[in-house]
């Protein structure tokens, strides 16, 4: 590949500042819910982009855009980089929109450096990851994978009870034919994407390589005890659900320390009743998280906590219950593709380190289909979900430049990969 | 003092029985709040009992409710019993109307089966104690010792935005006038309360002689660290405020049982911010509320928390700040009439234990002035504040006859006490 022949205009950081310009919100964050009408004009704002990059543009039926650079040998699966346009709500102008534009920015540049690739290329503009409209996510990526249960997901309510049947009707899509967005033809995912954590920036690091999105498991966590007064009842007879759920939530930290390898666990809601200060508190519920890039980890973490938990509920006369409401396996990435992604740095003079995502992305539901890749640039402050989000145009421009390196090799190369 | 020559019309049970019934609820409890319509229908029927039972009725300012047999001696401080008539919103029967009833019951036997007194006996009704409509408490005994700080009490506003001036004008009271409540002539105070706790009725004993109210001292905890996403922040890298708060609160319970001497300590409210199970907390908010009988233990748990809360902020890289709301000292009952007590039990063959108060009482308040005694008597299941507050029959008469047999030795005896 050519150095940058490529207009200036088709910087990734030029086209991303464009598309987070698109949703600003009035608490200097940006807001795209999914088939709102920021959204409609990201999406619209996409296409136009993809157009003028000289890419054919076409959506499919959940409202998923993609741009596409025709390959020469039309039986060779494509290459397909992305991200999603959704937003959290007053989030930042990175999460996801940041693959997107270096996608776009990449293709331009691939096109006009290099001329047609072998394999076909694909930028993809994702309708939705984050689950911030409606109780479904991935909603994006999973009808293009055809690898979710998408069951009763038409019937889902917003906030304001709109079904998502309602609202694709509303953007002029086809609810019922979503699971016509599936695509067989599909022979590689790359993402890029912010890594919304401090790792790199507090290391110093450029290009992150992602060896593997986290499992993640959720649990809540009810303490029952008995509500009491708390003057007249003395410490010996009491049964304290707030007490017990500290003795277990302290627990996490060490053990997850102890754990190690990266496992996180956190408690990050916690709800007492009657929640008053001169009342022991009868009941207590809290949420626990737990990510790790092993699954065999993550049990054997859930055993021992389900077994500590239950300890320290029979020392302070309280029961204890777990339950489980989302369950996602580690998603490992291609072990060949992130030697590549290493090559790549190495050649170009880019620090880089492996490095696990505890945060789930796109590229998660590609991995067990197709050989994948993820590269993160460093997130300031570890900040994400907010409008506080940054990362530095020279971050983005490196993440962006290791990201068309591997789309050439991908698609351009004479080997398979 | 002679066996009960008296109608049964006069045994505490059947007048608590009448009280009780004034402001039943639709929940099943009893609503009493301070110059409510409840609260006057219940100081009129008071006023009517003690009436009815012979007694000379007064009202003061402030709107509590005396009955008075008066004393050969008029030179002679007056020995005052009773509690409160107001309660939580809500609660039971027992909690404060039990003391009037049993005052009432114990004086309509006394001068009939004893005649003239030498001390002048009164039973009192106070009007507040529990500070359930207005932000203070206290407000009748408070008014009537004269010992508790009210200035700009009057301005006090109620959930509507009612002040306590206009409350008590509403009730024909004189707002400007409370000062005027207060009471140089008593010599001794003697109330009769349920336990709000279950340490009688787990022993099997009959009557608590208390031996203190309890000091408390009340704060807020606040702990800040840092939110962070729930996925992506390392475990050694976070600032997790609940994480903290959790080790905090986690260590009140054994530190609490290594104190002993029955100090009680509780967190009973925990706000957690943002409180969603993804994002690792950055603030944590939660109250301590401290109990003894001995200030200075209290003193010496409180300064070790302080130590053992910055240490664990430390461990977590959080800030921690305490700040105390409450602080009342404790209040020792009169050890004289602690052993009075227990030799009119032991002379009954009721079985009793010294007992410590962790709730306060109106007694607390005039302890520091005047050689004051408290009796308990069971709480089923230690149950208070609540449509479930019960105490038996039997109990509340086994406690009204140790109330009139102190009040007897006090009232009628030739020694001071």
């Amino acid at each position: 590949m050519g150095e940058s022949g490529v207009n200036a205009k088709w910087t990734a950081s030029r086209l991303l500042e464009r598309l987070s310009a698109i949703g600003a919100d009035p608490a200097g964050g940006v807001t795209r819910l999914l088939y709102d009408a920021s959204w409609r004009e990201a999406q619209l704002a996409v296409a136009d982009l993809m157009r003028e990059a000289g890419l054919e543009v076409s959506a499919d039926t959940v409202g998923n855009v993609f741009g596409r650079l025709a390959g020469a040998d039309p039986s060779a699966p494509a290459v397909l980089t992305g991200s999603h346009v959704d937003t959290v709500r007053s989030g930042g102008g990175y999460d996801g929109a940041l693959g997107i534009a270096a996608g776009i920015a990449a293709l331009a540049r691939l096109k006009a450096d290099c001329g047609q690739p072998r394999r076909t290329l694909e930028v993809v503009s994702f309708c939705e990851e984050e689950g911030s409209r409606f109780p479904l996510a991935y909603w994006g990526s999973g009808n293009v994978t055809g690898n979710r249960p998408f069951d009763g997901a038409l019937d889902a309510r917003d906030g304001n009870g709109t079904t998502l049947r309602a609202a694709m009707a509303a953007a002029g899509l086809e609810p019922e034919q979503h699971g016509r967005s599936c695509r067989t033809d599909i022979g590689f995912f790359v993402e890029l994407h912010i890594e919304q954590g401090e790792v790199l920036e507090r290391e110093g690091v450029e290009i992150g390589v992602v060896d593997a999105i986290f499992g993640q498991r959720r649990f809540y966590v009810t303490v029952e005890g008995r509500a009491g007064h708390a003057g007249t009842t003395p410490m010996a007879i009491r049964s304290d659900a707030l007490a017990a759920a500290a003795e277990m939530i302290a627990w996490l930290r060490p053990a997850a320390l102890e754990a190690g390898g990266g496992l996180v666990a956190t408690a990050g809601r916690l709800d007492v009743h009657p929640n008053m200060p001169n009342v022991i508190p009868g009941k207590a519920v809290f949420s626990l998280d737990v990510r790790h890039r092993d699954e065999a980890a993550i049990d054997a973490f859930c055993d021992q906590a389900r077994l500590g938990f239950g300890a320290a509920a029979d020392r302070h006369g309280v029961s204890a219950s777990l339950s489980c409401w989302l369950a996602e396996p580690p998603s490992p990435m291609d072990a060949a593709l992130q030697a590549r992604i290493a090559r790549i740095c190495a050649a170009k003079g880019y620090s880089h380190r492996t490095i696990g995502s505890g945060a789930g992305h796109d590229a998660g539901l590609f991995a067990p289909l197709v050989p994948t890749a993820m590269i993160f640039v460093p997130s300031r402050g570890g900040i994400s979900h907010s409008p506080l989000e940054f990362t530095a145009p020279e971050d983005v421009e490196r993440g962006a430049d290791v990201l068309a390196g591997l789309l050439h090799t991908l698609a351009y190369g004479e080997e398979s990969a």
